[in-house]
């Protein structure tokens, strides 16, 4: 029978080894940080699980907050300038932003109870082919310690050097949500997004707000405040610009009970959206599979990163399940399954990271803003990115798709 | 809405064409014979449809032929050399082996009926871009005219420069089915292979006798006799090698009734097998796919093409159905689609064609026959050559997947 290492108890290594156990194969995950360690860290993230994540959450045996209660259903959109727009997808089933601190260290709990190894040590790439030896394959989805350098870089899924948003995610009190509760994607264009999150957290259900700020604009300005340093200045900077950029969620803001959740519940930073090779032959013939993170980094603008690596481990467990090697094969077929999704959750995120949005996106959104069966679709493509570049990989598709939904459009 | 010209009437041209019009999509096949002449014409092949394919018939509201009135139900196989192995595998569901000269032209009515377009004329490679000036895109499924060469050859999956086999296919009366009523596969070491077929043609039920010689070997002769000169010598020639080289079939023929059915139920020839590239951009931009034998050519000995033109055609239609542009992208979707089990058809043939058994296909041999439940397990994976090709890829793989089955095997 196949024994599975996995590198990394993040989302895609946990859902990986909770599908192993589910059908008894042999796994280990070797993580560098315990349960505690992840419960006491800074904010990690501030992810939403789309439906398809929390029905394959659902399957694992894993649903232990009802999306009823800690979900949301809608996503409301704003879009800025002298002409705002304004408009809502409702979500056809709920997605769920639980913060990672308390979901990770409760999923490697059910993974223990259910025959799942868990190592507590960092693995350094210079440990991979001893460790190989353990397994039959080891799946590195963690890239922590530099071990993203194992895979190359594809360069032609991966078209930035550099990171195209300063990122600032933080949680608050004092933020009533959009009716229907739900994420709001706000842009002000030239300056940045904003993304507000309702999310269950320690102290109980907050807001996520995320500002995606381009570089030098006023929206990169939280990245650059340190609320360690002073939690009121940052608060204040905070409010000032949602005030300014973000009016239809400021209007939601009780300014006297506006303040940052905890000092730990801040992260700040960017990303530079990478696609990296799916797999590396050790020098001792075995084979390691880049998972998750390590596999593809994406901006979190359209909340596609977690989901996306859920998927791919998905897909990874289902090959393990009906072959027979861990040879270049498996993983020739673990990419050629996953690719078509993965590969289109980094392209339109791409395309959303652009510094002025394409006219073709301009498009889709006045027609959503008019029609929200077209809207509520495209919502739900949040589920399936792959139809979503089907729609907006080019102008000519963008375009098609109106048309074949009764709307006029240019020729 | 979508328009879709599709130059070939064979197989994969017309389960794509009814698909489609199934959905009410526009669609024409430019055929270069008429149903007549088609109906009129030497034996084009000794296809048989597996389950999986039927199951698409039924689903394209074509299954004319009750596949337990047509059909069989069994593979019965034969190893010859100094110690004899003979097994059965059989069939979860049956398979079926229809004449195409009666099996097309009925699909043509049919897809005519449903209001496909239907234009008698040869396409030549200087005419397919006026043709695609007239469709979306232009599906290739046919050779017959200098096409493929539009598809460069994938060197890396088309080991071969020539036929691996002589090959000489024919409808004979005087053949008693194997009990039950199943095609043979019998390997004669050293020499070449005989695959037997209850087949329903112009003369009702008969059996196909298809000859897989190597080149120098005295299998290869029926493929240089020619019938047209002197039947009565071609049927002696079949006989004796049949005879000396497959005594178990030879056993269930009578000589006094044996002969071919008729002058033109002939084939013989020889296949180069062959991946081509899945797609080609036009002079004008727009884009033409290859399917079917344009796409992949692999020799009949696992009885693998027509599946695998119809499952392709399959997935091109679905993703016809279900995108907005036909472009780039839509054609790297259905060659990433349609990849790990055309692929696999190819590589699982062209395994089976090598001069001399592999070691690890011996031994998969020697297990089926010890192990109906595992015979029957490969038998059924006709259906789906990528799980075949999943066991018999690597030594290892085979061996891991007779030890998951509780077989011993050599280390």
């Amino acid at each position: 029978m196949a024994d599975i290492g996995i590198i990394g108890s993040g989302v895609a290594g946990l859902h990986l080894g909770l599908f192993l156990r589910q059908h008894d194969i042999p796994v280990t995950i070797y993580s560098d940080r315990s349960p505690q360690q992840i419960a006491e860290s800074r904010l990690p993230n501030t992810v939403a699980h789309h439906h398809a994540t929390l029905e394959r959450e659902r399957a694992l045996g894993v649903e232990h907050w009802d999306p009823q209660k800690y979900g949301y259903f809608a996503n409301h959109h704003y879009l800025g300038g002298p002409r705002p727009l304004a408009f809502r997808g409702d979500l056809r089933a709920p997605a769920r932003a639980l913060d990672y601190r308390i979901y990770l260290p409760t999923l490697i709990e059910d993974f223990r109870e259910r025959g799942g190894g868990f190592e507590l040590r960092p693995i350094k790439p210079e440990n991979v082919v001893d460790l190989s030896s353990r397994h039959d394959i080891v799946i590195v989805a963690s890239g922590g310690t530099g071990l993203s350098a194992m895979f190359p870089k594809r360069a032609a899924a991966s078209p930035y050097e550099l990171p195209q948003r300063r990122l600032c995610a933080a949680l608050f009190h004092g933020v009533d949500h959009p009716d229907p509760k739900g994420m709001s994607l706000s842009v002000s264009p030239g300056h940045g997004e904003l993304l507000e999150l309702p999310m269950y957290s320690f102290a109980g259900h907050v807001t996520a707000l995320l500002f995606e700020g381009l570089p030098e604009s006023e929206l990169a300005d939280p990245a650059d405040a340190d609320p360690g340093e002073d939690a009121e200045a940052f608060e204040r900077l905070v409010l000032e610009r949602v005030r300014t950029h973000f009016p239809g969620v400021y209007e939601r803001i009780s300014p006297a009970e506006f303040r940052l959740t905890r000092p730990e519940d801040v992260l700040r930073g960017g990303l530079v959206p990478t696609v990296r090779e799916d797999y590396a032959r050790l020098p001792n013939g075995k084979y390691a599979l880049s998972l998750g993170d390590v596999h593809t980094v994406v901006d979190p603008i359209v909340g596609q990163g977690a989901n996306s690596a859920s998927y791919s481990a998905w897909v990874t467990g289902e090959a393990i399940l009906e072959d027979h090697g861990f040879d270049a094969r498996f993983c020739e077929k673990v990419a050629r399954r996953r690719a078509e999704r993965t590969l289109a959750a980094a392209e339109w995120t791409n395309l959303m990271l652009r510094r002025s949005a394409a006219p073709h996106v301009l498009e889709l959104f006045s027609a959503m803003a008019e029609d929200p069966a077209l809207a509520e679709e495209i919502t739900d493509n949040f589920n399936r990115p792959e139809r979503q570049w089907d729609i907006l990989s080019t102008p000519e598709r963008t375009r098609a798709y109106l048309r074949a939904r009764g709307k006029e459009v240019q020729p």
